[in-house]
């Protein structure tokens, strides 16, 4: 066949088998949100461009999908030779499909600031678009799950995000997972210490590399930098310790002299305190720096131990967000999940429910118009008792009809023949086992129920 | 506030309550599809632009979005200047906006035809957009909700499609509507009977304009197409029939001899005997014709009578709409909801349940480190026994604290001071009788599970 009219690059339709595995991970993580008092919001695909463009990066610009001006999009271009594409698109372009739920976040309690009521907390799950090259797990469209809280610095709204990934991962099965757990003012600290000829920002993406690049390559970083000998041991000696996490934090104490360290050490130490009874694994660790983000405290990261699918989800604290708007509402915290990546894992590790492959509970096979009619009237019954039921619409082959039962992976098929329909009973056949029951509707619909 | 930064034009923020009456009509909706026996299907946001283009005629071609190629789109354009701006929109732009759920579910079809089982019973209930002028009831982002049956000509179909119609708006409480039922057969026989200057599809239109500019729009249209005036008296007369169903179809039969209409008399005919015991109103009206749609058989709309808001879903049989794709997949029928209308006469009725309108439980005050602690260990509690709760984050005055309750609608307040603390119970107050009660928590946790 030709793929001309085949969907895009990057781009998937979901059958309903992945559509229910999607959704049975957005439910879980629905309920947890909404138990923790978190709200949903929903903001529109497009965003005007220049909401957009600009907060992610040269390289984030890039990915961005802009969408052509509607009608004639070039009666306002008067010179388009010898212009440059980016300019070009910004006359013929004004939206643009976004790129993550953070900036039209922004967007949206700047523009109704005033009627919300603050500490703002809310979550959102929604598709969002990147141009990006399609590989293995990277998509042109994907899902994104974001919960944040703006308009408070309580560190107790840290320990609800922490309790929500907990809860979270132990309702998916998924117990072999990690929360390492930072504090960019620490970093802050150590980077100030260090005197080194670089920027924060630098700084915390080379720790990030250490991961992929070795560290080997965060050497090299603080040497080219200029960082002294020992200091730089005492760093990668730091991102590198076996302790306890009250352990991790004496030695940091007592070896980095610093207020931003000490504050960073505080708060973690909070956190801590107040998440004791928590189920999961939590590790301090400091080389933990989520370097591309905008992250101002506290910062998380979750991980599946013996993986290497990468960072199930993440987060941290960040002040001034909404400033990019035009005003200030106050220091934040949230917190993302990746759901394509916990998808794939659940998936890999066989930990949905069985559930999530029923279509169907009852087919009611077709022979004939009177033998329709009455299993169309069953049919009813059984839908309004809640069971999921229908009748094969065509008068063809059984042989037919129960290889359509088969193959949708129907619990059971019903038949009413002739005697059937004289004695007034159903012949249910379950279609794993193979058993078969001559039963009353009541009788049906016990069955199905209490199993 | 400067508005540059605002959402566009068109295009909607949702806030909490409004995701969560959405959510609650699109749940009723869902569970019924299940019920039903039709399955989930999720298509991209965007298609290739050819999929899309020229499906629509060219007013919907104008209403379509189009996405810029990523990277330099100008690369391969050579002389932009003199060109048509559509000729242009070609070479910049290779992917599209969907613009209905009814093409990309006919593109995949298509394209997974060989893995299918059909009939192939699918629901979608997603995002659609359209560069149209906003105005009340309409925007630029909406969602569609259909659902369809392809791979079968059976009029159990029709059937299933009616009962859910009729299951969907029993369930919201919207009991005052009706559905209109006609066949395109009968209206194509009719046609033919005419013998007019005119094609079937301008007939089918200038039928669905009598609506709005009155019926000497429809005698004006037949005569400047040459019918006579016979014909024409009795076509007005079968379109404005005061007689029941049955005798509606006499009426019809013994007036207009056709096998086409007689086909389509038979086909209503199987259908009203089948559902014979649905609670909806249905009434067969001649003058249905849903011009602007592809259908060739059964024909519905739903409507709220008593009230001008317009179709509140509709739907129809039609035959190849898969052959713009290559492969005739045969016929299917489907209907569509339109959830947009829905939401608006529910909010006018006040039909939403009190539900949609609890964002928390309860809220647990602050009074301090003690008191945030235990009331902590309780907030976790409540989440466990699923009851939603959460803990003011900031130690604030008290009075701001249930000024933020009352604001977000929160059932119960509960305070631990220190005398709680050494009581060990709980102050719960109900937010909206202001009652307040001395509690333990398991006591609690009783009060709230049983009422």
């Amino acid at each position: 066949m030709s793929t001309t009219n085949n969907s895009l690059s990057g781009m998937r339709d979901f059958n309903s088998l992945e559509v229910r595995k999607r959704n049975y991970i957005i439910n879980i993580v629905t309920k947890l949100f909404e138990l923790y008092g978190y709200s949903p919001l929903e903001t529109p695909s497009m965003e005007k461009r220049n909401v957009l463009l600009g907060k992610y990066g040269d390289e984030g610009d890039k990915l961005i999908y802009q969408v052509l001006k509607s009608g004639d999009f070039l009666s306002k271009v008067n010179n388009l030779e010898g212009n440059d594409y980016k300019e070009i698109s910004n006359l013929i372009s004004d939206k643009a499909l976004r790129y993550d739920l953070t900036i039209p976040f922004a967007r949206y309690v700047v523009q109704n600031s005033q009627d919300l009521t603050f500490p703002f907390k809310r979550y959102q799950i929604q598709k969002v678009w990147r141009a990006d090259r399609p590989q293995k797990g990277r998509y042109r469209e994907f899902t994104q799950c974001d919960v944040d809280v703006i308009g408070t610095s309580s560190l107790w709204s840290e320990c609800d995000l922490i309790s929500i990934f907990s809860d979270f991962f132990k309702n998916l099965g998924l117990i072999d997972v990690s929360l390492k757990i930072n504090n960019r003012k620490i970093l802050e600290g150590i980077f100030d210490l260090l005197n080194i000829e670089s920027d924060f920002t630098s700084f915390c993406l080379s720790i990030d590399k250490i991961e992929k690049a070795g560290k080997e390559y965060f050497y090299n970083f603080l040497e080219e930098k200029k960082c002294t000998k020992d200091l730089t041991k005492l760093v990668v000696q730091l991102f590198e310790l076996n302790l306890s996490n009250i352990e991790k934090l004496k030695f940091i104490r007592s070896n980095f002299n610093s207020d931003k360290v000490k504050d960073g050490v505080e708060e973690l130490l909070f956190i801590l305190d107040k998440i004791s009874n928590n189920k999961m694994d939590i590790k301090i660790d400091f080389s933990l720096a989520r370097g591309i983000d905008y992250y101002t405290g506290s910062i998380f990261e979750v991980i599946c131990n013996n993986n290497t699918i990468g960072s199930l989800g993440g987060g941290g604290r960040y002040d001034g967000l909404t400033k990019i708007f035009g005003k200030d509402l106050g220091s934040g915290v949230g917190i993302s999940f990746g759901l394509e990546r916990i998808y794939m894992l659940l998936n890999e590790l066989n930990l949905f429910p069985d559930s999530v492959n029923n279509s169907l509970d009852v087919l009611f096979v077709n022979l004939g118009i009177e033998e329709a009619k009455l299993s169309q009237k069953f049919v009813g019954i059984l839908r309004q008792n809640g069971i999921s039921s229908e009748l094969y619409p065509d008068m063809i082959k059984l042989k037919k009809q129960m290889s359509y039962s088969n193959k949708k992976n129907i619990k059971y098929t019903a038949i009413i023949g002739e005697d059937e329909i004289s004695s007034g009973k159903i012949n249910l056949r379950n279609m794993k086992t193979g058993d078969q029951d001559l039963l009353k509707i009541d009788e049906l619909i016990k069955k199905i129920i209490n199993e």
